[in-house]
C-alpha cells in the first residue's frame, strides 16, 4: 500500500475498528442467524461510501470497491458467525447473548476486512482493479462459502484472500505456507445390525458388538496401510454405542467418527476403504451394515504464487513471517479455492486461549495491523504481484 | 405316597390349589416386596395346621411338618417373587398390579409346594422324619436363597428338592437329570479409561474405543481357547458405550456383560482370564481399565442318588421322565446345593410362552400332579429312597 | 458267553493271542501296506477253520462265523494298520521295521478280535445268527472303513462293535458311553492373497499379514458366538506362514488348521462360518482368499440300546464299567455308525504312554479279557440283548 | 565454478569419467569387500596428484584438495559398494562378477565425485579452503558412514555434500529439498512364545498364533493413533511364521518387520509403543514375548541454508531444480548430518529401472554434469555461499 493510506488518522481509524469489533463481540449470532451482524456491516460499509452488491442472502454481505481502472477482481473474505458457547472472558464488552460467543474470533476477522475496505476506499480512484468484499455467514456449519458461491458472490473473481486469527502467534507475526494448511473435514455414521438374543445363547443371534469391535480394529488399517507414509490422514471412531442391559445381546451398534486429510486424492480414497471394511467385516459375521457420509469442506490449499505474494507483502510491511504447522481443523474457505486460487493466512493475535474456548480472546492491536496488511495485499494482487 | 393321601377329596383339593395359585397370580410382588404373598402363605399354612418357623425375615415363610417320628429333615423349596413385567395374557385372573407379573410361574411353584404340604400334613403322624417348607423370596435377584440360609432356614436339613415349571414339556412330564442343569450366572462391568482428545489429533490422547474394541475381540478367545472343548461356557459382552460427539475422542468406554458356566472349575477360571485380557490389552494401548464382578448363583448341580430317587418316584407315579437339555439361565437353588445334596426338577406345564414373556402361562392341571409328586418324593426321601 | 467257551485251555489260548499280537507288533505296516499283516490274519483264521469272505481288497480281511441258525448278522471290527513312528519301547518284540510302529495298539485290537473269533468258532453250531469279522486297513488315514463298506463288507450287517485300547484305564475296566465318544476330524488350508510391495510403501500393495491376522482373530468367534454353549467344538489355526525378508510385504500368507465337533449338526455349520469369515475379512482388505477343506471322519456316536447292552455285558463279566470323557481325537469307525447302529468301546490296557507315543505299550493281560468280552457281546447281540 | 575449469578438454574429461564408471561397473564389490575398488580409486586420485589421507581402513578412501588458502573444510561423499544382485542389463560393460552388481549406481556416485575432484584439483591454488573427499564403503549395510567417522574422516569438516542418482528424474534435473529427504530405517524381530498343545485341546496350551495375530492387528494403531497426522511413519510386519503341522498348536510364532520415519522424535517414540503393545497383548493371552531391535540410519535431514546454496548453485549452472518427494528408503549419509550440516542431492539419471533392479541403468551423460555441479557447489560452500 502506498503511503497515501496514512491520510486517515491512525488512532481514529484503529479506535473505530476496535469499536466495530467490540460491537460485534457483544452481539454474537450463530450460523444463518447473523441478522444484526449483517445489518451492522451494511451500515458501516454504507457510511464509508462502499457499494453493496445485493444478492438474495438472508445473512451475509457482499460489497465492492474500485472498478474505475482496468484490472482484475480479487476478493477479501471474512466469516461473520459466532458459536453456541457461553462466554467466560469477563471482558467489559463480553457477549450479551446468553449461550452465544465469538469464541473463534470471526468478529476480529470482520473488523479486519472492514478496516482493509476503509483503507482501500480512500484509494479507490487509483485502485488497479476491483476488490470484492465477502462477509460470509455460517462458516462454523461449513456451508456458508458454498451458499455465497451459489448466489454468484465469486463470479468474475480471479483470486481470494482470507484469514484466521492464531492465538499462539504473537501480534505482528503471520503464518503463511503454500499447499495444505487446514484439513478436509468429513464425518460418518455406521450402523452395525446383528440379531439380538439372550446373552446366554449367543448362537441364536448375531452379535453386533463383536462385529463392531472388529470393524473399529480394521479401520485402523486405513491410515496404517492404505495411506502413503508421505501423506497425512486421520480416521477416528469417536462414538460407539450398543446394548441396554447385561443379559441381552443387542440388535445394533452405532458408530460415528470423522476423517481428516490434507490432499484431495487421499480424501477421495478413504470412503471406499471404509465401506469395504465395514461391509467385509459385517459379512464375515453375518451382520448388516449401513454407512452415512457427511461431506464437509475440502482441505485449504494455498496457491503457490499467491502465497509468495502474501509472504513478500508481509515482509515488506515489517511483519514476521513463519511457516505454520498445518491444522487438522477445517475451514470452508477451501471451497473458494476449489474454484480460484487463494491464500488463507494465519495472523498472530497473542490470544489467551485456543479457538472455541469460553475464555478465548484476541489482542486488539492485531486488528489495524491486519487490516493494513490485507489492504496492501489486495492492492499488490491487483497489480499482479 | 400311600393311598391314605387320597382321603382329601381330589377335586376340592385341586380347586383349592388352583384358587391359591390364582390369588397369588393376581397380586404379583417383586423381590423383597412379597409382603402380601408372605401374609397369604402364612394364613394358608396356619389354616392347615402347619407350624411356622419364625425367622427374622421381612418376606418369605419357613414352616415344618412332622418330627414326631425319628428321621432326617428334608426341605421342599418354592420361590415366591414376581417380575417387573406388564402381563399380557388376558386371563380373567391376570395381575392386578400394573407393571408386575408372575411371568416365571413362581405362583405355580408356591401352590405346588403348598399342595404337597397339605398332603404331607394329613400323614404327619406317620411321617418318618421332618419336612421343612421354604417359601423363598427374591429368586429373581439371585439372593433370596443365601438370605434364607443366613437366617438358618437350612440348618439341620440333609436334602432339598425344588422345581421349575417348563412350558415346553407337557403336563405329566418331568425333566430330571443328574449333574449340571442350570448355569452359573455372573455379571461384569469393565471401564476402559483412555485420554480424550480432539478427533483430529489422536496422538495427543489415548483412544479408549480402539482399546475397548480389541478387548471385546480378545475376550472371544476365552471360550475358543481357554475352555476345554468338552466343557461349556458363555462370555458375552452385551453393552458397549463411549463417546458423545463426532469430533471428540472420548475419555472412557464402558463395557458390560455376563458369564455362564455349568461347572465350578470352569467358572472359577474365567474371571482371571477376563482380568488378564483387559489389563493386558489396556496396557498395550496405554489405557487404564477397571473390572467390577457381580457374582451370581453357581450352576444347579443335581445330586446323583437323589436324582435317581426323583426319577424313580416320578416313574412310580406314572409321570413321563425325560432328560432335559441344561438351561443357560440361572437359579439360586444352586446355593442350597453347595451346602447339601439336592435335586431341581423341571415339571411340564404345557405353557404357551417362554419364561419372562408377557404372555407366559401354565396349564393348571400341573399343580395337583406336581404337588402329589413332591409329597411322594419327600416321603420317600425321608425313608431313605 | 456260555461256559462251553471254557473248553479251550485258557492258558494256551491266552498264550496264542499274545504270540499273535507280538508277531503283528514286530511287523508293523502302515495304511494300505498291510500285506504281511493281511497274510497272517488270513492264515490264523484259516487254521481256526473260519471262512474268509473274498472281497477285492489289497489289504484287510473279512471273514464270517455262524449262519447255521436263523438270526441277524452282526460285525466285530479291528483296525490293522501301524504308524510311521520309530518305536522306542525297548521291548524284546519291538518293531523290526525301521520307522514303523504299532504305536496306536492296532496289533492289540487285531489280536482281541481274532481271540473273540476263536471263541465264537468253538460255539459256531449254536450261534444264533452270524458274526462277521472286519480286519480293516488304513484307519490312521481315516479312509479304510469307507473302502470296506464300498466293497460290501457291511452288507447285511445290522449292528457293529469296535474297540480302542485306553492306556489310562486299568486292565479289567471298560469305558462305555452312549452318544458322542470321539470327535469328527476335519482339516483346512486357507491362502490369503494380497499384493506384495516394499515394506516402506504399504499403500502400494495389499498386506496379507494384516488380513490373515484379522482372520485368525475373527475365527475365534465361531466357537465363542456361533456354537451353542451346550455343544462342543474346536476351531484351531495351527500354522501361519508368510513373508521371507524384513523389508518386503509378501504376496501371500498360508494358514492351516483343524475343526473338531461331537455332533453332525455342529460339524455341518462350521465350514460355512469359516468361509464367510475369511471371504468377508479378505474383502475388507481388498485381498483374495481360498479355502481347501479336508473332510475326515464324523464323530463316533454310540447307539443307545447297544451301549446299554455293551455295559450290561461288561458288568456280567465282572469288568468295571466307567463313563469315559469323550476324546477330541477321531476314528473312522464312525463311518460304519452312519449306516448301522454300533458301539465303540474303550478297553483298559494300563498303558505306559499315550497313543502315538514312541514308548506306547499295552498290558497283554487285556487281550484275553477283551477277546472274551467281545465274544460274549457278539453272542448277546445276536440273541437280541 | 569459474571458467578456468574449462581448460580440461571437456570431451576427454567426460570420456575419462565414463571409463572410470564402466571399470567400476564391471568389478562390483559388496560391502566391506571393496578391495579392487579401493585400489582403483587410490590410483586415479594419485595419478591426478590428489593427496590421500591415510586412515586405518580395509576399504574406502579419504583424500584432500586445497588447504593452501585459509578457509573451512568441506566434504564431498561418494559411496562405493555394490549389491549381491545378478546383473541383467545386457550392457557390454556389465558386471563380470557373478552375483554382484552396481544396481544402486554407486559406481556413478564414485565417478561423479572423482570428476569433481579432478576439476577442483585444477583450481587447487585458488581454492578458498579445503575439500575432503570421502569414498565410503558399505553404504548398503548402513554402517560405512559410522566407520569413516570413527576413523576420523569427518574431523574438522564443517559441511558435507552427497548425492544419489534418481532414475525417474531426467538428466539435467536435480531434486533438492530442505529437511527430511530419506527415512530412518530400523528393523525388528518379535518372538511370541505360547505353549504348544494338540489342536483338539487348546485349553491345555497357550495359542501363540492367536496372540501374534492380535499383536499384528494392534501394531496398526501406532501409525493410526500414536503418530501425529502431520508426521509420517511406517510400521510394517513383513514376516510371520509359526506351526509345522495341521493338528498341533505350536509353541512359538516369529514376526519380523521394519519401521520408517522422517523425524527423530517420531522415530524415538515407536519402539516404546511396539514394546508396550507386544508385552500387553502377550500378557493378555498368558504368552511371553521378546523383541530384538535393529537400529539403522536416521533420516536424511538437509540443512536449510546449505540446501538453499545447493539449489542456487544448480540454477546458476542451468540445471532444473525440483522438489522431490521424500523417499522411504534409507541412507547412511544421515549419520554425517547428525554431526555437521549437510545436503543430500538427488541427481537425474534418466534410468530405465528403479534402484536394486537387475536391469537398473544410468544415463552416463549425467556424470560430467554432476561432477561439474559438485565441484561448483564445493567451491561456493567454501566461499560461504
Amino acid at each position: 500500500m502506498s503511503t497515501e493510506t496514512q491520510e486517515l488518522t491512525r488512532t481514529d481509524w484503529e479506535q473505530k475498528l476496535i469499536a466495530i469489533r467490540r460491537q460485534l463481540h457483544q452481539y454474537p449470532e450463530v450460523a444463518y442467524e447473523e441478522f444484526e451482524t449483517t445489518r451492522s456491516i451494511r451500515e458501516w460499509l454504507t457510511e464509508a461510501g462502499i457499494r453493496l452488491i445485493e444478492l438474495p442472502l438472508a445473512t451475509g454481505v457482499v460489497a465492492e470497491i474500485g472498478g474505475k481502472n482496468a484490472g482484475p477482481v480479487i476478493a477479501l473474505r471474512a466469516d461473520i458467525d459466532a458459536l453456541p458457547i457461553q462466554e467466560e472472558t469477563g471482558l467489559p464488552y463480553a457477549s450479551t447473548i446468553v449461550g452465544n460467543m465469538h469464541a473463534c474470533g470471526h468478529d476480529f476477522h470482520t473488523a479486519v476486512i472492514l478496516g482493509a475496505a476503509f483503507l482501500l476506499k480512500q484509494q479507490e480512484e487509483k485502485l488497479p482493479g476491483t476488490v470484492r468484499l465477502l462477509f460470509q455467514p455460517a462458516e462454523e456449519k461449513g456451508t456458508g462459502a458454498a451458499l455465497l458461491m451459489e448466489k454468484g458472490a465469486l463470479d468474475g473473481v480471479t483470486a481470494i484472500f482470507g484469514l484466521h486469527n492464531k492465538p499462539d502467534l504473537e501480534v505482528g507475526t503471520v503464518g503463511i505456507k503454500p499447499g495444505a494448511l487446514m484439513a478436509s473435514v468429513d464425518g460418518f455414521d455406521i450402523e452395525v445390525e446383528g440379531l439380538g438374543t439372550h446373552a446366554a445363547i449367543p448362537h441364536a443371534g448375531i452379535d453386533p458388538i463383536v462385529a463392531a469391535s472388529q470393524i473399529v480394529t480394521a479401520l485402523q488399517s486405513i491410515v496404517s496401510r492404505n495411506v502413503s507414509p508421505l501423506e497425512n490422514a486421520v480416521v477416528s471412531v469417536t462414538t460407539i454405542h450398543g446394548g441396554t442391559t447385561w443379559n441381552v445381546i443387542p440388535d445394533k451398534v452405532a458408530l460415528g467418527g470423522t476423517v481428516r486429510t490434507f490432499r484431495e486424492e487421499v480424501r477421495q480414497k478413504i470412503p471406499g476403504r471404509i465401506r469395504a471394511i465395514i461391509e467385509g467385516v459385517a459379512a464375515a459375521y453375518g451382520a448388516k451394515v449401513s454407512l452415512r457420509w457427511f461431506k464437509g469442506p475440502p482441505s485449504v490449499q494455498n496457491d503457490g504464487p499467491l502465497t509468495k505474494l502474501a509472504a513478500e507483502t508481509a515482509e515488506k510491511l515489517g511483519l514476521q513471517v513463519v511457516t505454520p504447522e498445518p491444522s487438522a481443523a477445517g475451514e470452508d474457505f477451501a471451497y473458494y479455492q476449489q474454484k480460484i486460487p487463494g491464500v488463507f493466512v494465519f495472523v498472530g493475535t497473542s490470544g489467551t486461549n485456543e479457538w472455541h474456548h469460553p475464555g478465548f480472546t484476541v489482542d486488539e492491536r492485531a486488528i489495524a495491523i491486519s487490516a493494513n496488511y490485507f489492504a496492501e495485499l489486495a492492492w499488490r494482487a491487483l497489480k499482479g504481484g
